[in-house]
This record gives structure tokens, C-alpha cells and sequence, in this order.
């Protein structure tokens, strides 16, 4: 599938029109659903390698107790089997069933309970009665299951037998990390959560995404390297910033994904600083793509972006989504599911990353080497009279604007702004007339050696 | 009276809420509006004797010929009485009925003249042919009266007996000061004048809110210090400006108190810079007042913030008032009576400049102490579940906010602007993240001393 | 004709009552219609020759081959005559009629050639069939002829003589340059191209309005040096760019005159900088002159703005023009003529240029001699009674906005525009205020010694 709608290198865009990114990024979807992920635990493993099977990530083990700044890496948390059995030995609530059904870290139980009882230890959507909620505890040690209201209002007046075999017990906390070496040692980050059971919009989308992001950056070399980690919200950030913290200042640009499948109009939470390339970069991609798309502020509540826009590191680090996380009902309910994400809206959201990055990585700050006066264009077969065709004269723009804000001070993407003309026409300008030496690139200006 | 419109510090408001401050200024008024003050002499000292029943200010007197900048303090007016007789011998314009009537700064005179002559020192208002004017000649050694316009069609053309018994004297010019030392020697200056007689608005308004204002700082410990000066206009503040210029770094922000007793929306001039500490907070309570009201800009003329904001000093100091001096009829006539201004404006004035000295108050800066990630709120029971109530939910989003911009260049008002939030909200969240050891001051994380 | 419209100085007023400056511009505009200038060669000596007889300016001849930056000077191009006669002997084509019928720097040619061999060699005009494209070739060794496309579509399949009697050889590149030195070294440049033949609006408009200007600054000692140039376009700009480096850092502002002979509104295309101090006085002197105006952003397109503006100068020179080149139909062909630029057109349009340069020259940054509170200006009888008359009040505001903001980093024009008064209100005052020795000038403030 081919997206004209989005502008990407020619090479992607070869590779990706002989396979079908929209079926394969929903395949993997597919494949990762029914895993049973939390912030630890054998879920986040499996997950892991079913990425392996796209890019070689390495997995990092952490151990429990782990010091990692205000925090410290919390015990393992494992489960097997659930259920909730009704007088007559029937399951009416069952793991095997829904992942959901079991409240994430619950500790391990085996008893009978009046419904009393039992009802404290429910969690059920009233107002959406046929799905199930999603629930944690994390950090207080108790049991619970979710069920659809439906079934909690069908719920006798009788001895339940209730049963979670799970672990809570020292261990690791699991992240994938994935880097790619660029032509620089400026890294752009892309992060994504992977501590989501059998949900799909937040964050197998995202997870999906990365993937197949990784996978075809890791056949160029780009201009940056690039950092994808596959971490538990929150404390995964946490603990790779804390162990990591000599590589921060690597960082230059970031993009947390989440919530890429569904439907809805693409969103951009800018980074805390708010006007970093980044933030510029995503704001031209959508504002171009033809589509309705918003814009918001950063706000310290969402996903990793928190921890990377704390004040003490303050990366430029913004959050892609399409609806955002808390906006739709099925938000963290089993109604985010294999239908409500769908291969078109992931695919879109691959494209329009792509752009992301294809600007991103073409996005040069070039030194006019005649800053004096223009250079004589006509001798080296670059001016068009201006009776030319509207191209023609289009290019010959393009081709003044870049030699005039070449000045060291404009990336091309503030040309193509100040211009009004597209990253792509001052893109081609900038090439032609670094072609003919018109212009330098800031390493050969500055006589760099960088890499 | 209480005021739930206006936030204000718990104190105070127990303390007002047992008095009426309603009556309590509108009495001080009341008290003060038979006086005749000008920019020197006895009727200044009256009013800061009875200034003085409610806080100890010091009275300050500067004789005459002292060197002030570019002025001399002039000569000290007095007067004792001041008639016109016709020719029955009736008195037609008695200075006991209203000190309005005799030109301020008018030299002694006593004489017989025809009408012709006497038209030349008459002043009126034909436009309210009901209002006597308010007068001045402080630089032209002249004579004369002011009367209604009505009063002054009905004169017939006989001989009349005019009579000023006043004295321009070597004297001094006097004015009161009254300092509430705070945490710091940073200081914030109220102001306001007191060299009009029988005005009630402008400027009785402003000398007894400024009054029951230091009243009621004077029993707490301020942040900043303050210092309160009840002034003549111009002359006063070039004085104190003159004879205190090594105090002026001192000050930070400050206010001019006038025109603050009519039924007007709320009118603040901003200082010179525009941009200040005391320019935000007046716009973020008047924003928040839920009364309509209108900010200007600085403009280099009005009352003492002319000076305060001259270029040699550029201080950040705004004016207050309802409705500006000239903007409306009654003003510098003796329409400015005790019925213009009323105790519930009054009484609104003062709330509203308690708001604004709140805030400042508050609106520190901090530092938070876990700057890289998030600290863990949970442990600290501070952490509230995304599905608890709206209110708890709203206090998270300002603990998160206050953490993530407690950066050293956040104060708390920018804070609740960048968030969205009320100030009370966040300045409540820095309290609880303060008490937690999560944030400290702007003192401790310097380490400095003060005080 | 004096024109109340604008503001200028009262010298320069008076010598153009009585002189009718409208019919002097016009009247220069009419001699150098007939000569056929390019950019290079004796049609530009005779145009210098011309105005030499209203300004002694000096006239620069630069060899061909020079090295300008990246160009070289040219050949030189000169034209005798020039026809295309038809089998009969009859001259169709005529230069003596029309010096736009030759391309621009065609070589010369004398042959017999049958129709579809001319063709190649004709341009037209298709949508305007009654008039003459101007054409040139100044780098591509070609002979063409232009004509109106009537007279082409009637041209019949016979044998016609084609002669040109041109010369392309080494020789010299020519300008003039006139400069008038003013109190400073600080230089204003005026710019203006003189490469078009028989073409009025673009650019015999702006030749005659620089001459008029300079004409009449001689006369005058100017706060700035004046700089002007009678150029070739490009070509002439990065000519004396390469030869005068060292001088270019004088350059403080300046403007490109061109179309200014036309009915259109006026436009001022701003420097690249965007925020130049001619910026402001233009959009200044534009708004205030109550008549449609347009401003535009730099574009690295159009005249000799280019190559000042090109990132290694960076000059703030902008551009001024009525209808922009290219806008109109009428530009680059023959109907660019006598009627279609006007007197009154070119006179607004000197007078435009005449503010421009007044304001320019008056905007000077003072320094309040008593910043520390106001002076005392009733004892230099500079305090006006507030309840005077209206003017006396505007006055009294402007005296105390400029005692207000001369701290040295407020021109007048800045003090005009935050007090909302007129430019000439506040020069007044300023005056008064310099004269009363209560301002200095920059120059005084730090003993400078210029000039």
C-alpha cells in the first residue's frame, strides 16, 4: 500500500509498496493481543520476542529493588490461571477468557466468598455494561477481577470460589531497546509502552508501529541514530533515564507513540519547551497532510513524555497519537480491541511517523558559499528566464530562497515556512545547488569529522 | 463583610469578618472629608493624625526651599477662613461650608471690589451649574474663589467684600510613612495622595484603603516588607524619591491607591515596564474577579506613578482605581461627596487590593528537589487513582504541573496560568509538596539567609 | 506643488513651491525616454549625462572582465539601427521607431531570411496584440526582434532583410554614484536601476525621483550621508558591492526606488531583517499618509534589494514602488510609456520618499537630563493647565511622553507610535524640550565628537 497522501523517502516508500504495511503492522497486533503484559513479567518477554522476530532489539533485565532515582524497581509480577467459580463449580469469570478479568498485580488467592465479599473485590463499567474494565494495582497488594456489568448484575447471593495463581516475587523489570547508528551520534528517540494486556489502540498500536519504523530505518543510514525502547509506562522510562543518564544528552528529538489504530484525527502533544524541531516538524507534517489534526500543549499527565519532559531532563519529546489516551470510551475497556483498531488507520499513522522522520532527517541547516551578492546561476545552467513554466519559475523560487536564508541560521524546513513553498521543492533546491557547490552542509562548513 | 469573590489570606479575612470594613473605611472617610489639605500645611497633618488612631505611621516634615531633583519643597499654605460679602454685608460664599470655595494656594486678600474685578478670581463649572469646582495655583501667587455656576449667574453688580485669611509661609511640606518590616527587605511601596481637601473619591478612597490595608498587613509577617506613603501628589513622591534614594532599590512592586470609592468597573494602568510581577498578578485577580474591567497602558500622566515610573527609576508600579481621575463628571468637584463613593465599593477595593497582596505574597518560586522523572507520589499517599473524583483529580493534575515547572523559573502564578489552574489550586499543591520535602524555596536552594 | 498630504521639511517645501517639481520629474522622464539604455553600453553614459545637468555625479566605468564576486563584468553592447524589411524593400520592423523592436544585447546580423526562419527570431505579445514585448539576451549570443503581435500575425511567406548594426566587445560597465555627506559617516543608500530602455514606469520613474531627491538633499546638510546609485540591475548592485566592501558597513538604511510613476497604490517591500529602523519609518510614513498601501515580506526576487539583501550583507535596504514589477500588464512591454506614468503620480511619489527621508533624519534618540522624576516645567513655562485648550494638552502629553521615554533607547518615532501621537507632535516637543536643555542628544550624552 502507497500513501501519496504522505511524503517519505523514495526508498521506503519502494520497499513498502511491494509489502503491505497496512496488513503487516495489524498482524503483528494480531499476534501480540492475546499476550497477558503488566509492568513486569513473562508477558512483556513474550511480547519482546515476537518483535525479535521483525529487528534484532536487545532485551534488558532489571532487577527488582533496583534504585532508579525516587523509585526502585518493584517485584515481578507472574499469572497463570484465573477464575471465579459459582456455587454449582461453574466459571463464570475466566483468565483464559479475557486477560482483562484479572486486576494486574494481583496478588495470589484461593478461597470461597459470600457475594458480599466478592463485590469489594470487583470492578465492573456501569455505564458501558457489556465491557470489561481494565484495573491495577501496582502498588497495593490486593486481589480483584473485572467483569462487564452485565454479569455483575446477574450475580447470585452465593458462595463464590475465587482463584488467582500469580506471583509476586523478586525478579526483573523487561524493556526492549533497539538502536540504530546514523551518520551522527544525535539520536531521535522513539518510545512506546508495552505494559498493556490484551489492549489494542493503547498501546499494541503503537508497539506495532515502532516495530515496523525500526525495521525499515534499520535498512538506511540516517542522518541521526536512533533509540526505540519498548518499556513499561512510567517506570520503564524511569529506569532507562536512570541507567542511561550518561546518554541523555544524545537525545536531540523524541516521539512517544501511542494510540495509533482507531479512527479518530491525528493528535500531537507538543514537548514542554513546546518550539523545538521536533514540535515544528510533526506541526508542518500535519498541517500538509490534508486532514483535520490537533495540536495541543504539553501537559505533565499522559504517558512518557512526563518522565522525558521532567524539568530536570526536558527533552524535546512530544507524544503522536490519534485519539488521545482518556478521550474514547473504549479506552482501557476490552471494547479496545482487534475491531477497534483497524490495518488503514495503522497505516496512515506508519506514514505519517515516516514523514515525520524523512523531515526530520532532511531537515539541514546549509552555508551559502557565495554569501555576497547571489551567484550567477546562468553559467551553471540554474536560472530559468522568467517567462518560463510555472515549475520552472516555482523552482527558480526555490532555489533564491534557499541560497538567501542559507545563512547558518535556517534549517530548511524555516525556509520552506518563511517561503510559503513545500519542505520537498526547497529540499530538491538545496540539492541541486549543494550539487554544484553552491552550498556546504554545516560539517563540511565548520570542517566536522563526525563519523 | 465578608467577600467570597476575592481570595484572600485566612487571617485577614477572620479578622473582617468580626468588623465591618465596609463601615470601618467608609467611616474613615466620612471622617476624614471635612479637612482642607493641600500639598502643605495643617489639613495634611490633621488627616495623618487621624491616620494614626489606626496604624503608628511616622510624619515626616521637609522644609521649605529643600532641594528636591529639579524642585524646592514650596512655601506651606494655611488657611483659617475666607468669605465673599455683598454689599448687605451677607456672606454669599463661605469657606465653612465648603473648602472648595477658596482657590488652593490662594495668598491672603482682603479688600472691597466691584463685580467686574471679582469675575477675574471666580471660577465655576457652567456644564453642572450645581457643582463648585476644585481650584489650585500652587506656582502663581494669585487669589480666588470657586462657586457654582448657578450661584454665580444670579451676582449683581455691587461692591463686594473679599476676604482670605490664609498665609504662604516658610514652612514645610509634610507627609506620612509607615514601614511593616517582612521575610524580606524586599519591599512593596503603596501609595496614595493627600493634598486634595473635600474630594471623596478621588482621593479619600485610596488613603482609607491604604489605611485599613496596613491595619491588617501590620498584624502578620509579610513576606516582603511594605511601605505605605500618604503623599501630596507630585510634590510628595519627588520628596521621598529625593530624600530615600538609597531605599529605591528596595522596592519591587507597588501600587497607587485613587479613585477606588465609586460604583466604576475596576481600572488598573499598568507601569512602565508593562510587564511586571505586580502588572500579571492585578491581571490575573481582576481576570478572575468575574466583574468586567479594563487594563491600560502606561501613559506618563495620572497621579505619583508618574515618578515611581519616571526613567531614572522605572519602577514596576501600576495605579488602581475604579474609575479613572477625568473619566468622570464629579471628579475635582464637590460632586466627589460622600454620596458618590459608597461602603460596598469601598469595601470591594479593599478586597480587591487583598487579592492582589495575597498572590504577590504567595508567589514564590521553587525548586523541585527530584527534577529527573517524577518523584513517587504513591509512597507518599500522594497520589490520587485517575478514577477518583473530580476534585482529587484536579489536585493531582496541580501536583503534577507544580512538580513539572518547578524549575526555578516558574512562579507560582505562571503556573496557574500555564495550567489553567486556579492559584489557589497550585499554590495548595506547593504547600502539600513543600510539607513533603518534594519542592524547596527559592532561600533554601540557595542556601541563603535572609532574615 | 506642495502636498499637505505628507511631511517634510520647510526647507524642502519651500524650494518646491515655487519650482513645480511634478513637471520637473515628468519632464526628465521625458528626455530619457527616447535613448536605448541596457547594461552596458552609451545609452547608459547619455542617461547619466542627463541627470548630471540637475546633480554632479560622478560616473564609474569598470572594465569587462572585471571580477565581481561570482560574476564578470560583461561585454559591452552598443546599437546604431536596426530594421526587418519585407520584399519589397519596405521597413516593417524599425529601431528608430521603437528601441524595444531589438532584443537586448543581440548580436548583430544582416541577412536575407524567409518567414519560418524569422519567426524563431520574433517575440510577441499574443494577449496584448497592440504592443511590443521588451526583451533581452544578455548572456545567450542570439539577434531577435519584438513587435506587436498584429503586425506578426500579418507578416506574409515572402524573403525579408533582417538587420541589426550592434556591437558586443570588451569596453566598460557604467554607473553613476552621487554621495552628499551628512553630520555622520552613517550612510542612507538610494538605489535605483537604469538598464531599461524606452520603459517609464520601470524605471525612469525612480531615476527621475532619485535625482529630484538628491538634487534637493545637496542643498541641504543631511544628519546621514546619502549615498546614490544609477545602476545596471544585478549586474550594477554586485559591482559596486565587490568594488565598495568596505564602505557597505556605513550603510545604516535604504531603499530601491522603482515603478513609482504609475496610478497604483503605494508598496514597500521590507528589508530581508524585516525590522529595520527604514521598516518602521516607511510603514510609519505608509499609514499615515490616508491612502491604500500595501507592505510586503522580503522575497529574493524582484530588484537590486536582492544583492543588498543577500545573507553575507544583510543590509536593511527595502523597496519601494506604486505598482510592484510584474503586478501590471503594461510592464516590460511599450505601453510602459509617456501616458501611462503621470506627473501628480511622480510627484506623491517624491513626496513619499521625502517624508521617508525626513523622519529618517529627524529620529533621533535623546536622553532626559532629569530622569529621576519629572522636571519642573512650570518654571520654564512649559506646564500647560489641564483644563487648556486641546492642542495645549497634546503638547503637554507630548513633552511628557518624550521626557517619559528618552532613556536612550526610544527613537521619536518609537515615542510616536506607543503615545499614539504624530511624528512631528513629538519632534516638537522634543525640540522644545532640547532647547530648555532638558534632553541631549546621543551624541552629547557621550561627548562624541562626529564630524
Amino acid at each position: 500500500m502507497e500513501n501519496n497522501k504522505f511524503v517519505i523517502d523514495s526508498e521506503i516508500k519502494t520497499t513498502f509498496v511491494t509489502n503491505d504495511i497496512a496488513q503487516n503492522i495489524y498482524q503483528l497486533v494480531t499476534e501480540l493481543y492475546p499476550i497477558c503484559r503488566s509492568i513486569t513479567g513473562n508477558g512483556v518477554r513474550e511480547t519482546l520476542k515476537l518483535i525479535q522476530q521483525h529487528i534484532p532489539l536487545s532485551v534488558h533485565e532489571v532487577p527488582t529493588d533496583t534504585q532508579i532515582f525516587d523509585w526502585t524497581v518493584p517485584k515481578e509480577w507472574n499469572i497463570k490461571d484465573a477464575y471465579i467459580k459459582n456455587s454449582q463449580g461453574k466459571k463464570i469469570v475466566d483468565f483464559a477468557n479475557s486477560n482483562l478479568h484479572v486486576v494486574s498485580y494481583s496478588i495470589p488467592v484461593h478461597k470461597k466468598v459470600f457475594l458480599t465479599e466478592l463485590k469489594a473485590h470487583l470492578s465492573t463499567l456501569p455505564e458501558y455494561p457489556e465491557w470489561i474494565p481494565f484495573r491495577t494495582s501496582y502498588y497495593k497488594e490486593i486481589w480483584g477481577f473485572c467483569l462487564s456489568h452485565k454479569q455483575y448484575s446477574e450475580l447470585n447471593d452465593e458462595e463464590y470460589e475465587v482463584f488467582i495463581d500469580s506471583s509476586l516475587e523478586p525478579g526483573h523489570l523487561t524493556y526492549g531497546e533497539y538502536y540504530i547508528p546514523g551518520k551522527s551520534t544525535d539520536e531521535v528517540l522513539i518510545s512506546c509502552h508495552v505494559c498493556h494486556p490484551s489492549l489494542c489502540n493503547d498501546n499494541l498500536s503503537g508497539i506495532a508501529i515502532a516495530t515496523f519504523i525500526a525495521k525499515h530505518l534499520s535498512q538506511t543510514t540516517p542522518r541521526y541514530s536512533y533509540r526505540f525502547l519498548w518499556i513499561p509506562a512510567t517506570l520503564g522510562s524511569i529506569t532507562w533515564l536512570a541507567l542511561n543518564e550518561a546518554k541523555v544528552n544524545n537525545i536531540k528529538h523524541g516521539l512517544v507513540l501511542t494510540c495509533l489504530g482507531d479512527s479518530g484525527k491525528f493528535t500531537y502533544k507538543k514537548s514542554r519547551r513546546g518550539d523545538t524541531e521536533i514540535d515544528k516538524v510533526v506541526a508542518y507534517v500535519l498541517k500538509n497532510s490534508k486532514q483535520d489534526y490537533e495540536i495541543i500543549d504539553f501537559f505533565p499527565y499522559g504517558y512518557d513524555e512526563r518522565q522525558y519532559c521532567s524539568p530536570g531532563f526536558n527533552l524535546a519529546v512530544g507524544c503522536l497519537m490519534r485519539s488521545p489516551h482518556g478521550s474514547f470510551p473504549e479506552y482501557h475497556t476490552s471494547a479496545d480491541n482487534l475491531n477497534f483498531v483497524q490495518p488503514q488507520y495503522l497505516a496512515e499513522s506508519f506514514w505519517q511517523c515516516s514523514s515525520i522522520l524523512h523531515i526530520l532527517n532532511n531537515n539541514d541547516i546549509y552555508y551559502n558559499q557565495n554569501p555576497k551578492c547571489e551567484p550567477q546561476l546562468g553559467r551553471r545552467g540554474l536560472y530559468q528566464a522568467y517567462n518560463g513554466h510555472q515549475d520552472s519559475r516555482l523552482n527558480q523560487m526555490a532555489i533564491l530562497w534557499v541560497l538567501n536564508l542559507s545563512d547558518g541560521q535556517h534549517t530548511l524546513l524555516d525556509i520552506a515556512e518563511r517561503s510559503g513553498m513545500s519542505f520537498e521543492m526547497i529540499k530538491s533546491a538545496a540539492d541541486t545547488l549543494l550539487a554544484h557547490n553552491l552550498l556546504t552542509t554545516y560539517i563540511q562548513h565548520f570542517n566536522l569529522n563526525y563519523k
